[in-house]
């Protein structure tokens, strides 16, 4: 078994899961399939939605003489007439629905094995939100000691070892880490199908965030027993992998149809909402005519059609980088998910959520409304802010929201306060307090607002901006009335190309970086076309170039040096093996068991240097996952090398 | 040409379309055939989406001889091969395009009456939102006199009569208004692709607004040129029946997709986030791989496909009354439609959108987001308890936002209240404040909000509870330590029940309604079941039934007869023609044809007395429309009548 990432957004990825059955590319949907009553096959699934995996229960085949016997002999791939990935279930949700179940922890899961599962899951202990942390705990330490017993059985199979602990955050961390440490190969966050049918959102979004911060982040996550797509997007953004369904069939069989922002009774519906082939094919009323069994099979694939277009929607979201756009926009399709929503805005899962965040996206940030102001790449920009950009005079004039880029926009207003007075300029942004040297980086340029934004981003705003400016020396351009209210006091020459280059580079590399590589003379080239700064040279070597597309620089090798000397160690550095050096010195990229140790503060899409065990410089490149993954992940690119020395 | 309505819910609307070939389900969508390159054609179209007309340019027929010689020998149904309702353009559009065009405006009229367009359109003049109200005016009056004249040559075709007036509000509704005096059949709202083009989805808004305002609302209104799904809900909301779309051809030669969210370019997909049949057969690399006209065909199905869905969205919205969470679900999707929702929250807009909101609906009111707060159904029962309910105490204890019903939840607090003192009990909700005797109405026990809501929506209710309380004589149960806080001064024996069926007649049927209702002995009979309120006699006879779904009365006849006689004219009325009295009198229901007058202050959904034209009470019924719909309108039921005077 191989877990790779491939493509990445918030905490969510794009990865491939690859088995002796086949690939399958995450996120994705295993349809629950019953081995007694099948109502569409594996085979046809493939056929009509692209499905890559199924799940099915390992405990049913195993309790019927007969299914089992045959499953032994055969195998269980050939049981279900499918030659893709298989996942089992162990027979936990059963305990859970009738009490208790007849099998040993450890027989199933070497039943699975014996009958060829790809994915075989312990015998967990279900975790209720009811219970007791007293009761929750004996649940989780009793499915941790028959997770350690079970991987010693688990052969050739992968195991999948179900984080469990009720709702009690620490319990689900503390669980998730010890699994983690034993040798699972797949993490079913489970119990939380109760939550789930009481659309207790919130509690679910917390019980995903303290397991995924105990988890090994190499290994595929799944949300046990999640199966209606409403939830998928929110999920997949905090990095769930995985969903199984079986609501296609038990909504279907209760007449129900799942749409994307909820369900709907066939029999209140008077048209169908929804452009699915089934939905293509039939009117409302055509679907309620048909006979109960052909209505439950067309319920049955609409559910499927729906279910995998949300799936494919969320690996197009995280490819072109707005899966926060998809997660809000779902978010008003329901109060709960609204709830769930405020849920992240805690401080805490603000600063884990962070670190999952690329430095920069190909897409503007739209705003969807007031959830926008709680992503992560603008609490890391205003943390950034407070800790990196030191705003050089004392008298800052603020401007309020504009077109942009803010700085063309201004051009005006901002010489005539310059040719009178040495002073900061300052964007009362809807994103935020923005300095107008950064006025060109992502996000800033990079963002669609409405004119008018809602009170709640207004305060949030307004906190900001408190936090920057501590209040101090503050005009309002908008209420001066005449330039003579600014005080007067022209000391130094400003170079506004300067000013942008200094306060970006700190801002992108670290407070010192604009010292380490503009200390000499520096030459700005600018594109003809646009007066856009391009390239940087430092005493006549070409170190920074400017990104036009996010406002950010690429490092060339020759900035890289003057970073390097002037960082200490770890920033801004990757370390790789000894093995890799030869590689990485004829310019190959990085791969993640390579890697040796890595600078925490690295974000995905950062400009790295990339060293050897003994700091000495090798390369620079671009990051691809932060520190946690590149040093958990087995498999994958994790630098682009892009210059190395020669 | 017949055109009546079915559905409503907001300004937005279910419509049957009747005409000689056929009859459409407004609102929907007309796909752009073009003559000369039909890459779809209307048969096809009509299998694969269930499209049920078209539209297609009489003017590019026209410049072309043969085609024009050929369509007026054999029809224009025969020339696109449609059986179904067919549309005309006239040249307008492309007059906008190039500047001008070479035909006389009555000319085309005759020309389309001619080949048998079942919806022929004048050639008005395009205004453009860049023009001067000067200019913008000459073209309305120009249009006006156009559409004078192409009245008379009509003949048996309906008459598409476009409304103009670039931006401008006032020439916008001027325009509407004159047009509507005139024999028009069908008023499409013109000018506006531009504004879509650059998303001035804000000005777009006002300009349907304001021409909604002027035009007969018992005729069709066609949003000209709107071909792209993201705006369909705003605009159906508003009262928009149809649309039409040029987008699905346009986009797909451009390589682009279109989505409920906006618009994707083919290249850039590496997972069609869709499950069409289209996307649900091809990937996205295997689309990318077809020859190009092959490709153009797929997207163009897929675009048509998805824009249907919208429309079947939008009427399956419609029929359950969940068309604002559409709408606001739709706007996060897009900071230009956010604006536009932005401009509705003006009190103009919301007191014309008022009109149509009905009174009660099945379905419980979710909250999306900061939007939902200034829903119009809010902000009539915000009105109405300012001018119709009045707080029997003076002091007020307010209770937060709790569980529901509010009275159960605090049952036991508001029992310890008033065995001291006589208080109103409010609750403060996050609808706005409630008194308690309003608890189970709608929208109030019916709606779904998360626990924290946004700070836009907090001072949104915080400025209705001090215009309603006056900030007079609060005291907050959550402040208070003891009882002993609150003036003791208990006088009146208060009836829980009694306070709340007069504070519900009140707020229903207005002020006064409970004096006239209960001057007498009254009986309250409750379930036994549920102990809710279900039938109500006074002085022996029963005068109302109050429904469970929504905490609203149902006025039996011998209520109406205490509130006919009570009430002055035209308060509740709607008044019949002589011919209707007879059917009226034996139970049947009113037609829009028999309506003289009725109370401007009825709303869809409102409990109504029909009477005679001397007032002589004859049934009491549920009215479907408000007044100016019922005056309007030639077809349709406009009051369901229960109980007849016998």
């Amino acid at each position: 078994m191989k877990f790779e990432i491939k493509k990445r957004d918030a905490a969510g990825r794009i990865c491939r899961f690859i088995t002796k059955h086949g690939t399958v590319t995450t996120p994705n949907l295993m349809p629950v399939i019953n081995p007694n009553k099948m109502l569409i096959t594996p085979k046809e699934m493939k056929k009509l939605f692209g499905t890559e995996m199924v799940i099915t229960n390992s405990y049913i085949i195993y309790k019927d003489d007969k299914l089992r016997e045959k499953t032994l002999n055969d195998g269980v791939h050939k049981l279900i007439d499918f030659d893709g990935p298989i996942m089992t279930d162990s027979g936990t949700f059963q305990s859970y629905v009738y009490g208790d179940v007849n099998v040993d922890p450890i027989e199933i899961v070497q039943f699975q094995r014996d009958i060829g599962s790809d994915v075989g899951t312990i015998l967990d202990v279900f975790g209720t939100p009811d219970q007791t942390k007293t009761k929750a705990e004996q649940g989780m330490k009793e499915t941790l000691k028959r997770a350690k017993q079970s991987v010693k059985v688990k052969g050739e199979m992968a195991l999948a070892c179900t984080v469990q602990g009720s709702i009690y955050p620490d319990l689900r961390e503390s669980c998730a880490k010890k699994l983690s440490s034993i040798d699972g190969d797949f993490f079913p966050i489970g119990g939380v199908v109760p939550l789930m049918e009481n659309q207790r959102y919130s509690d679910l979004v917390r019980i995903i965030l303290y397991s995924k911060r105990g988890l090994d982040p190499s290994k595929p996550v799944h949300l046990f027993g999640a199966g209606h797509p409403l939830i998928f997007p929110l999920a997949a953004v905090l990095g769930c992998d995985f969903f199984d369904s079986s609501a296609y069939v038990k909504y279907a069989n209760d007449g129900r149809m799942i749409f994307s922002w909820g369900t709907g009774k066939l029999d209140d519906l008077s048209e169908l909402p929804c452009c699915c082939p089934v939905c293509s094919q039939f009117t409302a009323s055509e679907l309620k005519k048909l006979d109960k069994k052909e209505a439950v099979l067309q319920l049955a694939k609409h559910n499927l059609y729906v279910s995998f277009a949300e799936i494919k929607k969320i690996k197009s979201a995280i490819a072109n980088g707005s899966l926060w756009e998809l997660v809000e926009r779902r978010a008003s399709a329901n109060p709960h998910l609204l709830e769930a929503m405020h849920e992240l805005q805690k401080e805490e899962h603000k600063v884990w959520l962070e670190q999952s965040e690329s430095t920069s996206k190909n897409k503007a940030l739209f705003y969807t409304g007031n959830n926008t102001i709680h992503r992560p790449i603008i609490y890391r920009y205003h943390r950034r802010l407070l800790e990196r950009y030191k705003p050089l005079f004392d008298t800052t004039v603020v401007f309020p929201e504009g077109k942009k880029p803010y700085s063309k926009h201004y051009a005006r207003q901002i010489d005539e306060i310059r040719n009178k007075t040495d002073a900061n300029i300052l964007i009362s942004s809807h994103l935020g307090p923005v300095p107008i040297e950064l006025d060109e980086m992502y996000p800033f340029a990079q963002s669609v607002f409405p004119k008018n934004i809602d009170k709640e981003t207004e305060a949030e705003v307004a906190k900001m901006f408190d936090e920057f400016t501590k209040k101090e020396n503050i005009i309002f351009w908008e209420g001066m009335k005449t330039l003579d209210e600014l005080p007067a006091s022209k000391k130094k020459k400003v170079d506004k190309d300067i000013l942008k280059i200094s306060a970006v580079s700190d801002m992108q590399f670290g407070k010192g970086a604009s010292k380490a590589l503009f200390d000499g003379e520096i030459n700005i080239i600018k594109s003809k076309k646009t007066d856009k700064i391009r390239n940087i040279y430092s005493n006549g070597k070409h170190v920074l170039s400017m990104r036009a597309g996010d406002g950010l620089f690429t490092l060339k090798i020759d900035g890289a040096r003057l970073l390097h000397k002037s960082f200490k160690y770890p920033k801004l550095r990757v370390v790789i093996e000894k093995d890799a050096v030869p590689f990485v010195k004829e310019g190959k990229s990085v791969f993640a068991k390579f890697v040796i140790d890595c600078d925490p503060e690295l974000r995905p899409f950062d400009e790295c240097l990339i060293v050897d065990k003994k700091d000495k410089l090798l390369a620079v490149g671009r990051a691809l996952l932060n520190r946690t993954e590149m040093l958990s992940f087995d498999y994958g690119m994790v630098v682009k090398t892009r210059e190395h020395i020669k």
